[in-house]
């Protein structure tokens, strides 16, 4: 199958799972080359229905109101990685869903995801699977340094995780997360972390975005800069850490992968941290610094085009705007170097990310 | 009164009389910077109502129609300079009208156009007003030369003009205009077009875009490059006349200022060809070249916000997709040089502005 020969053509109806930020900025994307959004929301308030020619209020696991989604578009995909998958599996029986099922279900359960990508030879951290308290305590025991405790499935933006030491009470921490299925991962002291913004289409071809290093604060994403300090070899190695995961997944759109630069002494120079199949807060800066963003390469997979250009005509910073920040707006309005981008949220929340600006410079 | 005062916040609704891709790439930019949209058209399929948050279809002079279009906004602007100047001012009566129906008034008529720009000290070419055959006859022959025959009002992209040599039969040219009141405009012989985009804010404070060098075919903008030749001295003469114009109409938004470079031993360099009180297709590459776009700069004048930058980070070329050229989008998506846009106009048709491709190079 090529892109040429399924490409669907403008005015087709491209349906998005989930109203959020990603949603709206998908949907932005695919009206400017020409195509349709439908998006589906469980918010009567998802900010992406201002953008989008139709929307669906519904819950993600009703089938019906899936089903009558999927007869008014002509592909699916979806802004965040906990559809559940057997809403896209449901879907998938009626509409062609890209990325398909396969990436959610991997990247649903950090013990799912760590195991396939240890798997393709990729290095991640030491994890361990923890089902009880006698497993946490041995998995503690044996890596025997600072660690991270996780439930298995659910939790963004560091919701879901705390952060324990050897002689940290097991019980006590898995109570903290509700005694759900967790994971420990072994806490690793890393130079910086960076991101891999891959975008495969529909006849297999691969492209990458220039990668970015990206600072977090408070479990939230804050700061991406491109270009990173990571030496040439090691973006390469990165790369292509991103294309084995994504041709394994038989993956359709952009993937974010999260990696850990250890250091270039480090025996293993890149660990995979995570992964995210979709579109990714690390790349908005592509939206004023690349020739084809993020959102557009997403909407060009999805719809079977051929993708556009990676290339990077500009050095840029984004900075996420968080909670009241976004108050803000009329000044970094007036920032002459900001170009601003602001999601319409009516309400604004503690942690919530309400917009982002990109700082463009001449590229060095 | 200044910007920051009287600025509109996030979230409230930009009013947009017209409904085609001017409008619909007006309504992407407010969504960028987390504005919402209402869009007036006359055309049931008008492309921009895929983008907006909410449209009213309703005729341009149903005033009860936009008095309900009035009553969902917080401010009105136009994307087409045929808006009728009477619901202009009565829309003015219960919301801001941006720009003003004063800018309306002048350029819809060719005459009071050209007077007003003439009486502000800036050259355009000699021209008559023609009310009659023997008022053409007269003029034809003042003239000398080649003359353009052109309606005094509506009439775009070449429409409603006749070109005439001074031994025409002018009873006949005006028939051929359906008798219409008319202006005898003197062809003059010139080296090449160039545009000034110039925005003012609520303000006064004005900004430039780089000119581009324009050019036509068939009467219709075929391809608009930056930087234009045009040496920086005529560039500056070229924005003070924009500038100037702006400043005389009280202007808020962008304005599109067409002049006619004569050549630099050219007792008047430039001359003023016309205005358009809009965004303008000579603008469009600024979607991918510039830190703020035209249309997000309309936007943010209209809403009394900060004018955003006009800097250019790359060279540019932009060129228009006529008709059946954008049955070629599946080739152009595959130009990896090209930034793709499409209206996502449901019908094709010759001469219709379907789409553009930016072109970006590196600055030199």
């Amino acid at each position: 199958m090529t892109a040429v020969a399924s490409a669907l053509p403008p005015g087709s109806t491209i349906g998005i799972l989930g109203g959020g930020q990603l949603g709206r900025m998908l949907a932005l994307a695919a009206a400017k080359i020409g195509l349709k959004v439908r998006i589906y929301g469980d918010d009567p308030e998802s900010p992406a229905f201002d953008i989008a020619a139709a929307h669906t209020i519904g819950d993600y696991t009703d089938l019906e109101r899936l089903d009558t989604f999927a007869s008014h578009v002509d592909v699916v995909t979806y802004e965040f990685e906990n559809v559940p998958v057997d809403a896209a599996e449901h879907l998938a029986a009626h509409k062609p869903v890209r990325p398909g099922p396969k990436a959610l279900a991997v990247s649903q359960d950090r013990v799912v995801e760590k195991t396939f990508i240890d798997g393709l030879g990729i290095p991640v951290a030491p994890f361990a699977e923890v089902a009880s308290p006698a497993d946490l305590a041995a998995a503690l025991q044996r890596f025997g340094g600072p660690a991270l405790l996780k439930t298995r499935r659910l939790g963004y933006d560091g919701k879901g995780q705390v952060a324990l030491a050897p002689t940290d009470d097991p019980a006590r921490a898995l109570r903290q997360l509700g005694n759900q299925p967790a994971i420990l991962e072994q806490r690793v002291s890393f130079a910086y972390e960076v991101s891999v913004l891959c975008v495969r289409g529909l006849d297999g071809s691969v492209r990458t975005y220039d990668i970015p290093v990206n600072t977090h604060a408070g479990g939230i994403l804050r700061r991406s800069v491109v270009p990173s300090p990571l030496a040439p070899h090691h973006q390469e190695i990165a790369r292509a850490f991103a294309e084995r995961i994504a041709g394994a997944l038989d993956y359709i759109g952009v993937l974010a992968v999260e990696m850990f630069f250890m250091g270039g002494d480090a025996p293993q120079p890149l660990i995979v941290n995570e992964i995210a199949p979709r579109v990714h807060n690390s790349g908005h800066w592509t939206m004023d610094a690349c020739t084809t963003d993020q959102f557009e390469n997403h909407i060009r997979a999805v719809a079977g085009w051929p993708l556009g250009s990676t290339s990077r005509h500009s050095d840029a910073e984004m900075l996420n705007l968080i909670g009241s920040e976004a108050d803000n707006w009329l000044t970094l309005a007036a920032d002459g170097h900001a170009c601003l981008h602001l999601y319409g949220k009516r309400k604004t929340r503690d942690g919530r990310k309400m917009g982002h600006i990109n700082r463009l410079r001449p590229k060095v």
